[in-house]
């Protein structure tokens, strides 16, 4: 029975309710609230008696050489400033007080940019000014700067997004970009800027840095991508952001691989962000163990065919249905398409002549731009260009980014490789004697039989921008830190051109200053020769790889898959660190070591 | 320096490393590992002197009133039986021994499906013997039954998926299967059958349970569906697998919404699981806060067209560009589209034409079924059926499934959306008169200039899969424990023709046998009359979609959101229960109380 007491009781807990639910309006969710007051681990080198503080630094003994002829010329003052030393904490600590240090985030987002900052304004203290720039590097160059306090810092502890500042992905290089950035500086009489981004940002960081040693402003880089490819050896074991993103992705494709042998009748091709490498794939798939993944360097070296590719997904979806599995999972790099040799010259046939015809096609639409540039192509590539479907033709005469690059990301990989083991398929069945038979796929009649019957069904998913903005998982978040204090005990100490890094993530964590110039190396991008910050790739000779390589025959027939779940804030999985990282760098274990636990509540 | 003793160190860490990864293997994860040991809350009434036990069941006072007349003579052995009565624990517990019970699972997975047999097996004691049946109710038609042991069964506690006996959708609807199905029960010597299902699979429950009645074969459902639209007032405040699912789908739209004032460019249009009901879009909305939320149910209401729903969105991307915002989230229901009065008669229309047409259609591919329906369709449908994008008019020719539905989850409502949006933009542009000026969209000239750059760019998301088969949150994994010990408890009783049921969910937990007869009405479904479990929509005058209501204007014009993180399985946020259960029951909490901890590892 339900009394007339009953609802009013129910009415009064459901406007109680109500006002706990609009509490929880602007980032106040339960989780968020929690996060903000937890603590990060900090190394040693930046806590003297038990009080954060900036550490002091100087070169080490460690030098490391260009990698190529064209880069010393382009930085003279760095190059002579630095010497190319790697630069370490002394293990003092550093006071210096009245310095004005700019900071902006470059690029897409990745998680743990807002902790960067953080650990930048412990390291300056009350006795330094932080700016924060507004929209990334175009604020740089208007003057769109705020001054940082801890209390409007405090919102955005431990949480994801870049949204405290802002960021895009303007790219600093005409010379009057370059003089009102220096505007800029004079302006807010600026000691120091630290720019967090990816390898395209940083290389923009290492040009800045070379232009205002005349101004006496020093510029720091921070490793941000979730893409991974921002690694240099043990120097910079991967960039912040991978791990949270990865874990993300893991946990969906997870959701996944449980989900086909419960349904039992879908093969899902997932792509996953990460541009041009494939080490989100990679990561991925040592977390999940998924049915087929595909990894672009190794493509690349292989010299594969699309076909050949197309082959080796149809043959195991083909040996599954054998066995009654019609169902599986391939994860797909974002970036694939460009590392098979054969699209690769066609891809760059299509960049010269893109840029070449740039005015005339700027005038055209979608189709007509997919006609204009068949005629022009080379009879090669004209028959490889012809034989793609069209969605694929239109997306790769899509407008290049600022920096001459390809935005992989629209170009749809997942469905492309779909239609194309569908027909495979079709064509097994059609022409069996071609396919199956001693040597061949051996199979029973009864088996045959099974595949006869098999209907391919297939979904397709595309993981990107959900990765990007997630709360950071521990490491990030600690990582971050310790990237923002070294950032800025860099800049206090006056030094300019380097990358914040930590090493030793298993040992309590080193922090470290790396001459950008020696990551830099020469590219030919779109039609320009270019001194860049080198992109790192999947090495297929890495402990990581083998590891997959050696595995994925198994992983292929069986369903040995794992499903990692959700990110854990709390409890025994809450502490890992990427696989890759893990395996490429001789960790014991799979957990971080940095450091003791501060806490950060204001 | 790297010495050769360093290397060797890291070749023996990347060995024992290679190793501990090896054996994540097959679902061993950290997380998987910690859960398969974590406990469950369990009520009371199941706890007898510290023992997990089965409960005695008796009639209630309270008796539900069949909801239309043509029920009863479809029922007449279970309305004499049950008399609709409610049932209630005794407080006593149950002590049978020599049944033999089977359970299978139908439908699409949703989480916690695994903690249902495991809470059924508790219940049964080692004194009656359980059968898993293979592959849903087909495994039922062919007697693919099997033993299930604790030892086999404890690999998956806690655990996501339905992989642990399968599932399909077979509806079992001749009468040559139903008499497979007494085969089977007398095959293995049945004395009960629990159902674990949506709606439609809960129908076919109570029909199974009408027919076996004369083989003394009791048959039991349980509420399963990601999609919530399995709901029954206090009895059912709502199925298992809805708060795991749009946990997860909260998850990845709180990180795209945190993205959005990052990169500042996109508008991310969500399509989300969940069929007719918009009960999973409406739970999302309130853990998110996100610019727009379309509710089907309203549009249906409110009888609006698509030429309205389209205006109302356009606007608040209009209204957000004008404040520099040129970004947002649009959440939309998967059967959104069904649930506009236009293209609810279209969609009837289509029906009938396809079941009348059934044999020439399937002879047509997709463009050729189209044009054959365009002829086929009255003027009045022809010219809206006509207007729609092309990939539009192919997925609402596609076949529908066993049970009569359209498949809405392959047409891409997010899509049409998208492009209509896009060119009401452009209208907006190209006659600024219509929209904006007094008593429209007010707007200063500088204001309006901002409108004139903004460029719309968008990202299409369907989020589905991914949420599934997620590992249970700590409520669904206890929620489905107790549901698992309420189906053995009344099927040892002899209890047929009922859900398995738990109410009082902030309270202790109260388990409850709800007679199936009473969930059911007559619904008219592709050309047929059907006796059917009413499929629970969201209610406008509820708590939770009232709440909504006030707060939305808010929300789509301010970055109010919220980002509820991960699913935690430790710490605060742990225990939350669906808001809008918490909102419509009169939870005076967000968390849930069912009884008592219990640890399940074996």
């Amino acid at each position: 029975m339900i009394t007339t007491e009953d609802t009013l009781k129910t009415k009064i807990n459901t406007l109680d309710l109500s006002k706990k639910l609009t509490q929880t309006e602007n980032r106040h969710s339960l989780l968020e609230n929690h996060l903000r007051n937890a603590g990060v681990s900090v190394s040693e080198h930046f806590i003297h008696q038990g009080i954060l503080k900036a550490a002091a630094f100087q070169p080490s003994s460690v030098q490391l050489p260009l990698k190529d002829i064209h880069v010393a010329p382009l930085f003279p003052n760095l190059v002579q400033k630095n010497d190319t030393h790697l630069l370490e904490a002394t293990g003092e600590s550093i006071s210096v007080s009245g310095k004005n240090i700019a900071v902006l985030f470059s690029g897409g987002p990745a998680s743990g940019g807002h902790n960067v900052i953080l650990g930048l304004q412990k390291a300056l203290g009350s006795h330094n000014v932080l700016y924060g720039v507004k929209s990334g590097p175009k604020g740089l160059i208007t003057g769109d700067l705020f001054l940082i306090t801890p209390e409007n810092l405090a919102t955005v502890t431990n949480l994801g997004g870049f949204d405290f500042l802002g960021s895009d992905r303007t790219k600093i290089k005409t010379k009057e970009q370059y003089e009102q950035v220096r505007q800029t500086v004079r302006k807010f009489k600026l000691d120091g800027i630290v720019i967090i981004g990816g390898d395209d940002s940083n290389t923009n960081a290492a040009f800045l840095a070379e232009f205002l040693v005349s101004e006496t402003c020093a510029v720091v880089g921070v490793p941000k991508t979730i893409d991974g490819d921002l690694q240099a050896g043990a120097w910079v074991p991967i960039s912040f952001g991978f791990d949270t993103a990865t874990k993300i992705y893991a946990e969906m494709v997870g959701n996944i691989l449980q989900d086909t042998p419960s349904s039992r009748k879908y093969w899902h091709f997932v792509k996953l962000m990460g541009r041009s490498a494939s080490h989100v794939a990679l990561e991925v798939a040592l977390q999940t163990k998924p049915t087929l993944t595909l990894i672009s360097e190794e493509m690349s070296a292989k010299k594969q065919t699309l076909e050949e590719i197309i082959l080796s997904i149809a043959r195991v979806v083909a040996q599954r249905a054998l066995k009654g599995m019609a169902y599986g999972v391939v994860l797909v790099p974002e970036g694939m398409i460009e590392f098979i040799p054969e699209f690769q010259l066609l891809i760059k046939e299509l960049n010269a002549l893109m840029a070449q015809f740039s005015a005339e096609m700027d005038l055209l639409s979608g189709q007509e731009r997919v006609t204009f540039i068949q005629n022009k192509l080379p009879k090669t590539f004209s028959a490889l260009f012809g034989s793609l479907p069209e969605p694929i033709k239109t997306q790769l005469l899509l407008d290049r980014d600022s920096h001459g690059n390809l935005q992989v990301s629209q170009i749809p990989t997942e469905q492309l490789l779909i239609d194309m083991v569908k027909a495979k398929i079709k064509d097994m069945k059609t022409n069996p004697d071609v396919y199956f038979g001693p040597g061949k796929i051996e199979v029973s009649p009864k088996e045959y039989e099974k595949f006869i019957q098999f209907k391919f069904s297939s979904n397709s998913h595309f993981f990107g921008y959900e990765g990007r903005c997630g709360a950071p998982t521990l490491f990030d978040a600690s990582y971050t830190f310790n990237l923002g204090l070294t950032a800025g005990s860099l800049l206090l100490g006056g030094h300019t051109g380097y990358m914040a890094a930590l090493t030793d993530l298993d040992k309590g964590g080193k922090p470290i200053g790396l001459p950008l110039t020696s990551l830099m190396n020469t590219e030919f991008r779109g039609q320009e020769t270019m001194v860049v910050i080198q992109k790192a790739l999947v090495e297929i000779d890495s402990p990581a790889f083998m590891y997959f390589a050696a595995r994925r025959s198994f992983w292929a027939l069986n369903d040995a898959f794992s499903n990692p779940g959700p990110i854990q804030h709390f409890g025994p999985s809450a502490n890992q660190v990427p696989f890759i990282v893990a395996l490429n760098h001789g960790f014991s274990h799979f957990g971080f070591h940095i450091g003791q636990e501060v806490a950060l509540s204001l």
